[in-house]
């Protein structure tokens, strides 16, 4: 995609609602130099830009510098690819519309550009992982929210206002969990990593069986406390993950209603989970979709390390744009 | 679109669960002719096929013949535009796949192209209607049953498959009503207009008070009965369309949350209720609508004439037809 050999990189950067990764990536796709902080332990966007600026000029310093950086290309949770902001995101420390990729150009001098952390891992997905060559697919990211890129015809879906697929805020259960966005019974109060330890706090208070996950304080309970307990045969744990995983079919079925993809990729941590998530998910995916789609969508785990992903998605967004005037 | 005068006439077959409609449509999308018949009378695709062409044929004959018509477009439900098939349409009586594109072929000698019936009108309503000029929108069809048409960055939504856009089979009620299609709580079973009948029945059985709709065997009721009571004033009947807007209005939330479109249009009988389900619609979808999405889609409700929507949707499907060999 480079054809500025005086600019042979590009930078990604990954916000998550835990963490932020950010890498420098050359023209083959390689991350040559990566870093990482804290997304929540910043009150404020001038803080945590300032963060991020400190941690990538060391790297880009250490690679020729800032005149070797084509850009800079974003995903972010609610980030809106025409304006270069993050709007509103509800797992964000920071209120409001934030114009991200205006403050990273100020800061650096380098074109930035800004989409949502889902669609970032999309496009990483479609260039590098297991959607090579597809051109209707769905990339379900499963972390502390819920997010999603939509692929139709080979093309991200934006939306008329830049902020098209936010399928973890599709409403799985009416009247059900609260929401960070305010509303009930939201995908990602049920299919997160959060939503996990909700659905295994609940389990734990409902029922009076043994399991391991009673040596844990219920306050602390991570999902991947879970993973660790299913792997050695608890079947709270178990049952933690088919809750889970029904749930989570049960949408994947109606989003195939909606574009029809040729596979959905699942990516995150909790598809770490293996068969504990995938069979359930497979199996509720069977038995609410509707029989014209039945056997048509591919379900797949994503190829990619999950930094690697959005980094490279977000990293390739920066190829495209032209220098700063 | 039409640069061969020799054949300045395409013909649009619009096919709903109920009647079939047909035209002869010139290159300004006018109608200069057109037929109809009804789709449940006929046991067998092959009768149903000569019952329309021979209808098609009178048409054709008073207007120049064979030789002047470019191709046919056909909106069907369940149609699959890669295919030229009819698969498995629960709303129709012939059952498995119907090579309906190359049936009319056969017997005519002209061209024909197949979409979804719902596709149909969204292209129609693009080329014509409430959605001139938009890149990103969502046409809601509520007949029969509920269909959908959904374009994305000006494209339609086909999927890898030909059958993207089934949004009246996304669950709304889980473990609600059954469906046709044989599965419980389809959004078609609340807001067709038979699920509009489903819902008066459903509250007149419920409740005691006194209703308009009383004097009508419950049997027969239809979703025209339930308007006409409406507009007397009937409360009974103005609360069955309070039900089924808000029903609808909590499922257009969800399907912004994928294309983010510019906006949604009702199209088909139950969208004639006018302010009965609009205002129920608009209250509900902005109750449940995530956050960022507020105030920014509009609902609007078809400009096209119900039949001339689909026919001439489906007919602009012909121009773009290549001649048989």
């Amino acid at each position: 995609m480079n054809t500025n050999m005086e600019k042979p990189y590009v930078v990604g950067i990954d916000i998550g609602g835990t963490n932020t990764v950010f890498g420098i990536v050359d023209a083959r796709g390689t991350i040559i130099a990566s870093g990482a902080v804290k997304t929540q332990i910043y009150p404020t966007a001038e803080e945590y830009t300032d963060a991020v600026c400190k941690g990538l000029l060391t790297l880009i310093k250490a690679n020729g510098g800032v005149d070797k950086v084509k850009g800079i290309g974003v995903g972010a949770p609610n980030g809106n690819y025409y304006n270069g902001t993050i709007e509103f995101a509800p797992n964000l420390p920071w209120r409001g519309v934030i114009p991200l990729a205006a403050m990273f150009e100020e800061r650096l001098g380098i074109p930035t550009a800004l989409t949502n952390d889902a669609n970032a891992a999309g496009i990483g997905e479609m260039t590098y992982g297991a959607a090579r060559g597809m051109k209707d697919f769905i990339m379900i990211t499963l972390g502390t929210g819920v997010g999603s890129g939509i692929v139709v015809n080979g093309q991200m879906v934006y939306g008329h206002d830049g902020f098209a697929g936010e399928l973890g805020h599709t409403i799985i259960r009416r009247g059900g969990r609260l929401c960070g966005c305010g509303r009930k019974g939201c995908l990602e109060t049920y299919c997160s990593a959060t939503g996990v330890t909700r659905t295994a706090r609940e389990i734990l208070t409902a029922r009076t069986e043994p399991s391991l996950l009673r040596d844990i304080p219920a306050e602390s309970i991570t999902s991947k406390d879970v993973y660790d307990a299913a792997v050695k045969g608890d079947k709270l744990a178990k049952d933690v993950f088919d809750f889970t995983g029904e749930i989570l079919g049960e949408a994947l079925a109606d989003f195939i209603a909606f574009s029809s993809p040729e596979a959905i990729i699942l990516f995150g941590g909790l598809a770490h989970a293996g068969d504990f998530i995938f069979k359930p998910v497979q199996k509720a995916l069977e038995e609410n979709i509707l029989p014209i789609y039945k056997g048509k969508t591919k379900l797949l785990f994503s190829e990619m390390k999950d930094s690697d992903a959005a980094v490279l998605g977000a990293s390739a967004l920066a190829w495209e744009l032209k220098d700063l005037k």
